[in-house]
């Protein structure tokens, strides 16, 4: 699980709730129309921008990243170097009987196992790392353009108030509160997007870098399996993805 | 039909509309002049940008997009295994009575029954596949562009009527209404940008990037039959593209 | 002639002045002061930031841009099939007496003529478009650049109006008038850059695209005239630059 | 030590607090309240967006940074000119004693010297630079990304305060203060993200490509000695990294 | 000498100050807490973001920039020419005497006299160019993030100036005056990013695109030599590179 998405959320919407109920009532700043108008603008829009399934889908996109267990190159890195060693000692054959539960290193070997050509080896799985990066950057893409719609939608709200407290300027105690109220819509599209749409766009891809990463690996541990090569020169080509500190690690 | 495109459309209207007549008449937002500032300065600005008939075929551009049927690789890819069988057992000229409603798929296998050589196949369709995706840009563009250009004029329009109530402030009851008035266009600006414009232009990126899919799955499902590859391998190629999900599926 | 530039700029400046005289006296919109902040300082930093010959070209540079004929792909490749087709029957040395209105046509004609090596043609033709699209780059990033400064000058002018009131608010009645003053200069800078200056910078880019377009389709034919290959994959390779409707047309 | 970052900062801060203390007391720039929402809302935000352990780490990068020495190609350079005359005269397994304090360099000369391949050095070599600076880069982001949400905080304060004083204004001398502290959320995101985010993001790319650089001076001088290639060929070679002036001193 | 920028800059602070002298007093736009916070808090911001060195050498850069002569392509293609005859008439040693005021262009033929392989020519000098383009664009994003910084700073000091204000409004008489000084700064920002500092670093990537074509004449000269190509083969690759109106001049 990753907490930090969670802490994010609860910290802050506890801070500016915190703070406005410390300044005064928070039921100046619930205003139903002005909920409407920026989440409904904003889901209608994302309906216009996006096909409907991936609307619909977006939540759950959302939660399944902060399921991702914790990115762990040195545990795969280990783990290409025992499958190359068994490879080494009792001949590619023996990987017939390999199980993970790691779709992408199953199939990976399976398709050594197979026989398959290095090159088609290559093609295949790079293909298939560049469709899941597409698929992952277009989840990121929608919360990033609903983070854009947001604080449009939230503007368009309070063009909506201003325009109908302006016509209305005759009984002047209650220019504040309608201006208050106008300002409301602005209030949620930024916060929405602020804290809650952009930092989960970013977040989608991060992951998704860090999962390339993973698949990479597996990718050149396979690749160097089927060329038959030193099991240290295996080594130097996917230690040159860690960090210095963790290079030493893999020794 | 694309029925999230017009749900959006239509309920994020009804959404602003509604929020307008609930707090009041919604006469207040209607201003002759403004529509034909923001409006007529959009449509201006986009025929000095563009070519005048791309600024004509916009709406048919925007129109087709939400006709287009959803994209579905699985479908391509079953098709493209049973002329991969159809040709392993009753060779490529075999496919000489093919016929399809895909006019992609249709050039692409006649090309292939014509004898030509594997690499102009392949110079020829990603020639077609790159050129058809900058046409799409091209309209995706637009729509961009428009989307820029209609609050530009939006806030041109709030600029000719701010100066002109500042010119005659001696009316002290007129100056609300005007300045009403003048925000009406910034208004119509960002509804007509984040509502309409904005949202075609990336569904029509989405939509070319689904249609860039499909198309390059039948260029690599020609391209193996053609190198006369194992469906095996075919198979693992075209797979690629699918989601780990689908992938079983399509088993 | 491109008269869509032309109704655009009509009608977008007929419809902004149009809107102001419904609303009220035109005098109070020019301010002349305001023009010179405006104007004198986007043409300022336009020298700082091109160099002076390019600044001075850029007003023949839009008007060039308006001048050029509509892009029609399929003359072109009408053309180069019969060229071709010449080539076939009468041996290249046949195009030794080829002229043309069109200089990039010529030359490549001439190359082949010449007996120069295709790897040479392809590097000179493509290097000439290359640097061809270059200088059309730097001609729209003008235009660009300037639709940026110039709001930016609105600003600086607005700044300076707003300080000058603001030191002398002594008389209430004249608050109103120097702030209408004071926006004229907002209003300048908006209206030509979203008028004039980025859909002009747009337009010589897409000017150039199509121009780029009809160039690479005289290199792929006068390469594949230059590998003597069958005229029926050099059309291939050419109308896959065409949509599929005028693909339908070119045969 | 980097002293430029910290005499930046700690003139940039005594600039605009001393400015504050000319103009009147200090104090009136404090708000508790402002301070937890624009630093816990950006902290809240980049832990939605960001990992945990990034999150904690970032100081330490951003120390790090301050802490690299100057980068000297010309030290370098010298340095491989060395190994490559000792390599050349005494054999390539006379480096087999070579240490160096630079892992990367003592990690590139042991490949060479246990034989490996040139080209995987040079792929093994590459890999690395690129993880470096794909690691160096999320670094940058996380500091480009918390300068985009210290102001997007900083407005939501404003928002909040601006909506708390409207709903309030029976109290007409209490509108100018109130208005005041609303507007230093604005001003704590500002000098935040203008003082410290955004430049620390710049320096730390900077410094990715200088030390980028440094490596790849490095890696062209380890492949030039496995090469066996003439030295004053890897003197040309690695001056070409050098500004003109210092390739008079290189030589 | 580049006139250009020279007269920019005098007649942009010409035109502005000429505007302000119009409508009142100078001195009120004088305000020298104002100039330190955004002076100071640029070069404050900008020591964090760049080395020391960078920041000190910046003024030179830009005095450089100016200094530079006109590109002239057209002379140095009839330079190039001119040698190549002399290497075919002469052989290539006859070139040992060569002598250039232009450090590039003699380095480039010595490598070639000393009988470097061409591969490593390009590789050496394309290097060079690469790396030269590097410090260019780190002179030039110098200006552009000094352009970024100082409406920012431009934006706290008037944040500054309205707290301060907000504070104190019991004198009515001096709201008028000290908000006249808070927007001062932001004057002054706006003013130094969009007339002096955006503009410089446009400049300096102009005139590094232009040197770097004089550059790639060079190379493609050089190398046509070093291959023996026929002169006319040089004169087509080199002539590429301009405008049709200048190709015709190179006949």
């Amino acid at each position: 699980m990753d907490f930090g998405t969670i802490i994010g959320l609860v910290a802050g919407l506890g801070l500016i709730f915190g703070a406005i109920m410390v300044g005064g009532d928070i039921g100046g700043f619930v205003d139903v129309a002005g909920l409407l108008i920026v989440g409904g603008g904003t889901l209608s829009g994302s309906l216009v921008m996006f096909p409907m399934g991936q609307v619909i889908g977006s939540i759950s996109v959302a939660l399944n990243a902060m399921k991702v267990p914790p990115h762990n190159p040195l545990r795969i890195i280990k783990q290409m170097m025992e499958i190359a060693k068994k490879a080494r000692k009792d001949g590619l054959l023996s990987l017939q009987s390999f199980k993970s539960s790691d779709r992408f290193l199953s199939k990976s070997i399976q398709m050594m196992v197979d026989g398959m050509d290095q090159n088609v080896i290559r093609e295949v799985l790079s293909s298939e790392i560049h469709n899941l990066r597409q698929r992952h950057m277009t989840g990121a893409m929608f919360f990033e353009q609903v983070g854009l719609l947001a604080p449009a939608f939230g503007m368009i709200g309070t063009l909506v108030g201003l325009v109908q407290m302006l016509q209305n300027l005759s009984d002047p105690a209650s220019i504040g509160p309608a201006m208050a109220v106008a300002l409301l819509t602005t209030f949620y599209g930024a916060l929405f997007a602020n804290l809650i749409c952009i930092p989960i766009s970013k977040k989608l891809e991060i992951r998704s870098a860090e999962e390339t990463v993973s698949l990479e690996l597996i990718v050149e541990g396979v690749l160097s399996i089927a060329k038959k090569e030193n099991p240290s020169i295996m080594k130097s080509k996917l230690t040159a993805y860690l960090q210095p500190k963790m290079q030493a690690k893999a020794k």
